[in-house]
C-alpha cells in the first residue's frame, strides 16, 4: 500500500476524467457471457491477414524499403503514403488528383483518425471556446471537447442531419448574445454517422460550409469532417464530401481512417487540412509523438498500391451489408410491435440508432441496462452518452446498436435479448 | 490564396510553437549535400530488416493471431508484449519478475516513448508548475514542458549527471521563496543522456528517490525516468536504474522505448508507471488515439519471444561501438590541439558532447553554424537548445553530435569539416 502523499493531477487531466468507454470496456471484462451490441470493433471474419501477408512479404523482401520503413519517418508522415492518399480521395470524391486542389502537404497521417480529432482541439480550443455538434454525436469527441475545456453546443440533427437553418439560428443567438466569438469549430460525422447512422445528405452540404464562412466574422470557424465512415458504404447514392463544397480548402478539416475499411490494429488514419494548419498540427504532434508508425505507413501503401485494398473494400461492405440487414430484420421482428419504438436505417456504417418510449431510460443506472445486462446477457451503448450538456438535460431513451463484430446470428440473438429486456420493462 | 479571415489558434499551441526540430529539419532538406552530425536517427545498417521479416512471417502466417494484431487493442497495449515487457525489465534490473513489485497492470504501451513524455505532462502539469531538469537536457522534453506551460528549473548537473546535492539546495530555496507547492516533476535520462552522453551515477540513483521523497509536502513529486538509451551500452558498468531505487514504486515514472535498440519506424515504447497514474494516463491517451498499434505490439512480442531481439541488440551496440570510437578518435585528432576544446567520452548512446571556447557561439544565428552549414558542408544540433529559460541565459558554446547515422568513414569526415569551420573562427 502506497503511504505517499497524493498525485497532483493538472486540472486538464479533471476535464478529461470522466470516460464512459472505460465503464463499457469494464462491463464487458465483468460480462463475458452477454452479446455484446456495444462494440465498436470491427468484424473479425473480415479482417484483411492475406492482404497484409502480401504486402509485409514484398516490403521486406526488398531491403532498402524495408530499413527506410523500419527508420523514423517525419511527423506528418510517409510522402509515399500521402501521395497514394491523394489518388484515393480523389477516387472517393468521383474527380482527378489534379483537379483536387490541393496537394500532399495537406495531409497529415496520424494515429487513426482520432489522433486527427484531438491534435484539432488541442491547436485550436482554448476553454471556454464553441464547438457546434449534430445531436446526438461521437461520444469520444465529446471527450476530447471536454478535455480542452470547450463548450459543446448541441444543433437540431434529423434523419439528414445537422440541420443548416438551425445551425444558421444558433450562431445568429450567439453574436446576439455576445458569444459569436468564442465560435470556433463546427463538428460533423458526415458518412453514417456514429451514433445515429444517419448521412448528412447532400443538399445540407455546401449550406453548411456557406454558413461557417458567413458568420467567420471575429476569425474563422472551421468545419472538422470527420469521416472515417464513408468507404463502409451498402446502398444508396455515394455522396461528395463536404470537404469538396469548400472550395479555397480552408474552412474544412477532413478526416478519415483505415481503421473501418481495413485494420484497425495499424491505427492508420490521416487529415486533409488548410494551409495555415499544417505547421500547428505538425508542431503539436512532434511534442505527442514525432510521427505515427512509419512501418505500418509503408504497409499500408503497398495495398493501396497492389489494388488488394478495393477488393478488400468491397468483401468488407458485403460482409457489414448483410449484418445490417440481419439487424434491422430483427429490429422488425422483435421491435415492429412495440409502441413508441423507431429505428435509423442506415445506408452504411456499423450503427442502427434505436429509440424506445420517452419513459424507458437507457443509461448505466437504468433499469433497462441492468436488466439487459444481468438477466438478458445483452449489451448496448446508451444514448445520453452521445450528448453534450448536463445529463437531465438529454435524451434518455436511446440506444446505439452495434452490428460490427457480431455474426448476423450473434446479431438476431442480441436482439431477441435486448427486445426480451425491453418487454418486461413495459 | 485565402482571402479567409486568419484561423485563431490556442493559447496551448502559442505555448508550444518554437520547434527547433523543425528549423534542424528544414535545414537538412536545404542542404542535402551537408554531413549531418545532428540527425537523431539510427543506423540504417543495423535496422532489423530480417528479424522483423521472420517475426511478421510468423504472427501473418497464424491466422487467429495475425486477426487479433490487425484488431483493435486496448488503450494500455498489448497482454502479450506487457508480460514480456516485465520479463525484460527484469533482465536489464538483473532481476526476477517476482522481484520487480509491480504487475502487468502498471505498463502502458505507447507511440515510442515520446508519447509517455508527452502523456506524463499532460495529465500532472498545470501553466506554472514547476519541473527540474538537467542542464543540459532532452530539447523535445522542454518543449513538452513548455507546451503545457510548465517553468522549467535546471539543476547543476555535471560528468556524473545531476547533482543530488543541488537539486535539495534548489528545493529548500523553492521552498523558501513559497513555491515549493509548484513542484511536481523532476526529469532524468538516467543513461547517456540526449544530448550529453552522460549516465547517472549509480551513487546518485537513491539520494534522487530520497530527495524526491523528502520534498513531497504539499503532493508527490515525481521522477520521470528517461531510459530511452539504456541498452546502447557500450562499456563501462551496468547499473540499474531509478526505478529501482524507488522500492515502493510510486515515486518514479519510468520510460523506455524500443526505437533505438531496435527500430523507430514501429515507434513502440512503454512506461512503467505508479498504480494511481494508470487511469489518469489511459483516460487522456484513449482521447488522444485509444491505443498505439497493436499490430506492431504483437509483431514486438514475436520479436521478444523469439530471441531474434538480444543477438539484435548485440549487433547494435557493436555498430555503435565503433562509430563512438571513430567520433572520439577523430575528435582527438581535430580538436585536442584546441585550447578551450573540450568533450564528455560516453559509454553508450548516440552523441558526443562538445564544449568549444565560451567566445565560439553555435546557435542557429551564429557564425559558426553558417559557416559549417554553407561553407564547410556539416551539422549540428546547437547546444543552447538542450538548456531552459531565457537564451541569453544559456550557455551558447556548445554542441551536440550525433555518430548514430553516419559511417565511422562519415563521421571523421564530418568531424573534419567542423574542425576547419571552428579553426576559421579561430
Amino acid at each position: 500500500m502506497s503511504t505517499a502523499p497524493p498525485i497532483k493531477l493538472s486540472k486538464r487531466w479533471h476535464y478529461a476524467s470522466e470516460q464512459a468507454i472505460s465503464f463499457l470496456m469494464q462491463q464487458a471484462v465483468e460480462n463475458t457471457d452477454v452479446v455484446s451490441l456495444a462494440a465498436g470493433l470491427v468484424d473479425f471474419a473480415s479482417l484483411p491477414v492475406n492482404e497484409t501477408r502480401e504486402a509485409a512479404h514484398a516490403l521486406l523482401a526488398d531491403d532498402a524499403a524495408a530499413r527506410k520503413a523500419l527508420q523514423y519517418g517525419t511527423t506528418a508522415g510517409s510522402d509515399r503514403l500521402r501521395t497514394l492518399l491523394l489518388e484515393h480521395l480523389a477516387r472517393l470524391e468521383g474527380t482527378d488528383v489534379s483537379e483536387l486542389g490541393i496537394d500532399r502537404n495537406q495531409l497529415i497521417l496520424t494515429t487513426g483518425s482520432q489522433q486527427l480529432l484531438s491534435l484539432v482541439c488541442e491547436v485550436l480550443l482554448d476553454p471556454g471556446d464553441i464547438c457546434m455538434v449534430a445531436g446526438p454525436t461521437y461520444f469520444v469527441f465529446l471527450g476530447n471537447l471536454n478535455g480542452v475545456g470547450a463548450e459543446t453546443i448541441t444543433v437540431h440533427t434529423d434523419d439528414d442531419g445537422m440541420c443548416p437553418q438551425a445551425l444558421d439560428e444558433q450562431l445568429a443567438r450567439l453574436e446576439q448574445s455576445g458569444r459569436l466569438d468564442r465560435v470556433k469549430l463546427i463538428y460533423l460525422v458526415s458518412y453514417y454517422d456514429n451514433p445515429s447512422g444517419r448521412c448528412l445528405s447532400d443538399e445540407r452540404r455546401g449550406p453548411i460550409v456557406d454558413i461557417a464562412r458567413k458568420w467567420s466574422k471575429h476569425h474563422r470557424i472551421l468545419i472538422l469532417e470527420d469521416a472515417a465512415y464513408r468507404e463502409l458504404h451498402y446502398d444508396g447514392p455515394t455522396i461528395p464530401s463536404v470537404w469538396s463544397h469548400d472550395t479555397d480548402h480552408n474552412t474544412v478539416v477532413y478526416t478519415q481512417t483505415f481503421s473501418k475499411s481495413y485494420s484497425p490494429g495499424l491505427r492508420v488514419g490521416f487529415g486533409v487540412v488548410p494551409t495555415e494548419l499544417v505547421g500547428p498540427l505538425c508542431d503539436r504532434k512532434g511534442n505527442e509523438d514525432f510521427g505515427s508508425s512509419n512501418f505500418n505507413q509503408h504497409l499500408l501503401a503497398r495495398v493501396l498500391e497492389s489494388g488488394l485494398y478495393e477488393s478488400h473494400v468491397e468483401e468488407v461492405c458485403a460482409a457489414y451489408r448483410s449484418k445490417r440487414d440481419a439487424m434491422l430484420a430483427a429490429a422488425d421482428r422483435e421491435f415492429a410491435g412495440i409502441d413508441g419504438v423507431s429505428w435509423v436505417h442506415p445506408h452504411g456504417g456499423l450503427y442502427v440508432w434505436m429509440s424506445l418510449p420517452e419513459h424507458i431510460e437507457t443509461g448505466f443506472r437504468s433499469d433497462l441496462f441492468q436488466m439487459a445486462t444481468q438477466r438478458h446477457g445483452v449489451m448496448y451503448v446508451p444514448g445520453e452518452l452521445c450528448y453534450a450538456g448536463p445529463v437531465a438535460n438529454r435524451p434518455r431513451h436511446q440506444m446505439r446498436l452495434s452490428f460490427g463484430v457480431q455474426t448476423p446470428e450473434g446479431i438476431a440473438d442480441g436482439m431477441r435479448r435486448l427486445a426480451a429486456a425491453v418487454h418486461e420493462l413495459l
